[in-house]
């Protein structure tokens, strides 16, 4: 990151929480690692991003209906989904400082090294090596890098580590009160297999006929190692999910539709064309036939925001085995029975809330009409996601004014989320609600109570314009 | 519960499962106890109910702000919030047997037999007893009397039991990689200690004056040693809480407020007074200074829906207590710096989603304009939290009346959520909307094609109509 990007993403953050959108979690006890909280104005951003990409899956898609599974789950779903035995990083800790580290940043913190002191052939090498490594799960070979590497420990400065293990990142806990009988049960790492669990269940009830897809938006837990970047990579985060059953043989089809939508779904929401690309997943996972990420450019950079997978017949093959029971489809059209392929789109409800976050935020330098200059801090927010849809200000305190003003309030809370403020010059209350992306600004004044008109003010190009009271519904939904 | 009463709520469970309601969680791994996961109309019912809850508290109320709290906290929270100490039942061990009990439902089980057998007032004062002994925390007492009722295990026959101990009812995990510094932390056994350590972010953040509320939905979880009742009482539940804010000393006067406005908002959901009441907490929690809950007539008798609790300024002066930071707030009105009091509302999403399904189902019958009789399925589900709004069926399969009807579709479903149908009878195309609960039902015909107009049948009354095609969707709209 340079200095601009990481002054940009530290303002950002700073601007998270004074504005309300983002806190970390449990601050009076000084923060629990990795965990953050929404305030008041982040919780409507996150609501109404979660329900604009609800509405796109199931509303306006004939062949998607959602389900709401819960956070537990049958231990034997991590058996089957691979999760208990490899979902896991390699670790190892340092003898002295009693330290453990992900031995993937270990090498990747001293390529980096390598880079800033002006060998990046060196740097290269070290990480092609190590991804070779990574990918025979050659530890022998991972340890003995670390040995010719001299890596040491940040904090005892010696090179005295322990073998390296494996260490998975499902956070565990015990169901049940009989001690006996206690069962160790996970918090879900992802919301995909409570999607593939309910498979027949989903078809049978709603009587779908393939293809048609299953969404879920939901909470998933991983026990990150180094978890960073804010929001970006949390131990607690949620997930929107969509799993596509098709015919086998057509999930490459649907792989190529559903990239196209879920790109045009990006579009749609505000985000430019220039910070959005696909990324083609080099080394598929053993159940991929395709897989691409849609990358967004953060203030650090371009990383995932999206993942679109075909995930072939794997996981219900794995459950079917698992359990015992048929998870098989009747085509009609075909006449014959089948495991179903599944395409699945996955987007992290967080991370978009940062793409949206970034995306929005600008320090604006404006010149006013006298010549001289003045700032704003504006959250650019696409108005149908914006936290608050219009701000109602009376323009002075008395003559009648704020009741006036209230009265619109309280016609217009009733459609859409409002904000009513009485105190400070007009000028500061703009400023306010720019600061936490409010589309719409009215002031009532004195010609008000005349001809029963306002004056609206758009955030973005802070032209300010006359309309009817009767208008004001109309004109602010057409905008969402 | 009487055998009708059982027979109506056996009806429910099975008509949530066969109509994709509500699932066992993992049903293909034969289930986990006491969770379940929500289907394709059970997770929009559940969403619709969350959605009008959060509307109607924060929307419609200027003085209430939203927050989306994590599950995991810093446990020094619940610490402070009592329930590392005191959220834990007596339990004890049958030795023989090797099983675990809930003290205070052994003892029940007795009583409800003493009560079979015909001695009411034995079984009366044995409650009475527990009662006592239970508040006294007398647990030698309790053993003493598990002895004296010669209460025996279930499975081993035997009374050899082991002594009673505390029981901690939070699911625990440990947090973060270093096995050294691992951290238990607890999941969130209530939503309500996220707002109480966020009172003073919030209310600087989003500039709120006393009084005034934080409302917030969310997951909690707790061990129950016996889940029961379906979805009344689950391992994994979510809440909706409100944790509302207010000068000391203006408390039941918010109390009384409180009362009244939750009472009207379950009317308001189409809930019969009848099927209400109020409950007077006999004994106050050592925090509270006025309690009550809304009772609903489940098909299991009344019990707790939502609380309303006064409950002082306990939980913040707690937090300042443990965390060594003020909690106060600068009252200008009086000049005055006060640790503010509370007022909670806390009602359980899944018991309100039981509570609409319990009131709104109804095997009816119906007399035919020939004498016969039919039967149907029905749920009066109020409009507004309806899966799904409004169904459109063409009468037949040709002559361009699926085109039409699908256009109609199109359009609707931009607005709300529809569902459309081609095959069958359109009678069975109605039952089947009946059993989920759709208010409205289109029929596109031939004369549809001259006039433009179509047929709309009302799930209720099942009276039909001609309507305009153009008046749909403000029909709809209206009932909503």
């Amino acid at each position: 990151m340079s200095t601009q990007q990481e002054g940009k993403f530290q303002a950002i953050i700073s601007h998270a929480k004074e504005y309300g959108f983002v806190f970390s979690s449990s601050e009076i006890y000084d923060g629990l690692s990795a965990v953050y909280d929404y305030g008041p104005y982040g919780s409507e951003l996150k609501k109404n991003i979660r329900d604009y990409w609800w509405k796109a899956m199931t509303q306006l898609n004939e062949n998607i209906v959602g389900i709401d599974a819960a956070i537990f789950m049958h231990p034997t779903t991590w058996k089957a989904s691979g999760h208990v035995d490899s979902f896991s990083d390699p670790m190892i800790d340092n003898k002295d400082s009693k330290k453990r580290y992900r031995v993937d940043h270990l090498i990747e913190a001293k390529a980096a090294e390598l880079a800033e002191a002006g060998d990046q052939a060196a740097a290269d090498a070290l990480i092609a090596d190590m991804d070779r490594l990574l990918a025979a799960d050659d530890y022998k070979g991972l340890r003995q890098l670390l040995d010719d590497q001299k890596i040491v420990c940040s904090i005892s400065k010696t090179a005295n580590w322990t073998d390296i293990r494996q260490f998975n990142l499902m956070f565990d806990t015990q169901l049940g009160s009989v001690t006996e009988e206690a069962n160790t049960i996970y918090l879900r790492p992802e919301t995909a297999q409570g999607i593939f669990v309910n498979f027949l269940n989903v078809q049978k009830t709603a009587r779908m006929k393939i293809p048609f897809g299953i969404a879920q938006t939901g909470k998933a837990f991983r026990n990150e190692i180094v978890a960073r970047q804010f929001i970006f990579r949390m131990r607690e985060f949620e997930q929107m999910e969509m799993q596509f059953f098709v015919r086998p043989g057509t999930e490459l089809e649907w792989y190529e539709k559903w990239k196209q939508t879920r790109l045009e779904w990006h579009l749609s929401m505000g985000t430019p064309k220039e910070k959005l690309r696909f990324h083609d997943h080099v080394k598929l996972a053993h159940y991929a036939n395709a897989a691409v990420d849609i990358e967004f450019e953060f203030p650090f950079g371009f990383k995932e925001l999206e993942g679109i997978h075909s995930r072939t017949d794997y996981d219900l093959s794995r459950h079917q085995e698992f359990s015992g029971k048929k998870l098989t489809y009747f085509d009609t059209e075909i006449n014959k029975h089948y495991v179903p392929y599944v395409v699945e789109t996955s987007i992290g409800l967080d991370r978009m809330f940062l793409a949206v976050l970034s995306n929005s935020y600008e320090e604006e330098t404006i010149t006013k009409e006298d010549g001289s200059t003045d700032q704003r801090v504006v959250l650019h927010i696409a108005p149908k996601i914006a936290p608050v849809k219009l701000a109602i200000f009376p323009l002075t305190k008395k003559d009648g004014l704020p009741e006036l003003a209230h009265e619109i309030y309280k016609k217009c809370a009733e459609q859409f989320r409002c904000f009513y403020e009485v105190k400070d010059a007009i000028g500061k209350r703009y400023r306010r609600q720019d600061a936490i992306g409010t589309p719409f600004c009215v002031t009532v004044d004195h010609q008000s109570l005349e001809d029963q008109t306002v004056t609206i003010r758009h955030r973005d190009s802070m032209e300010q314009q006359r309309i009817k009271i009767a208008d004001l519904i109309s004109t602010v939904q057409a905008a969402l």
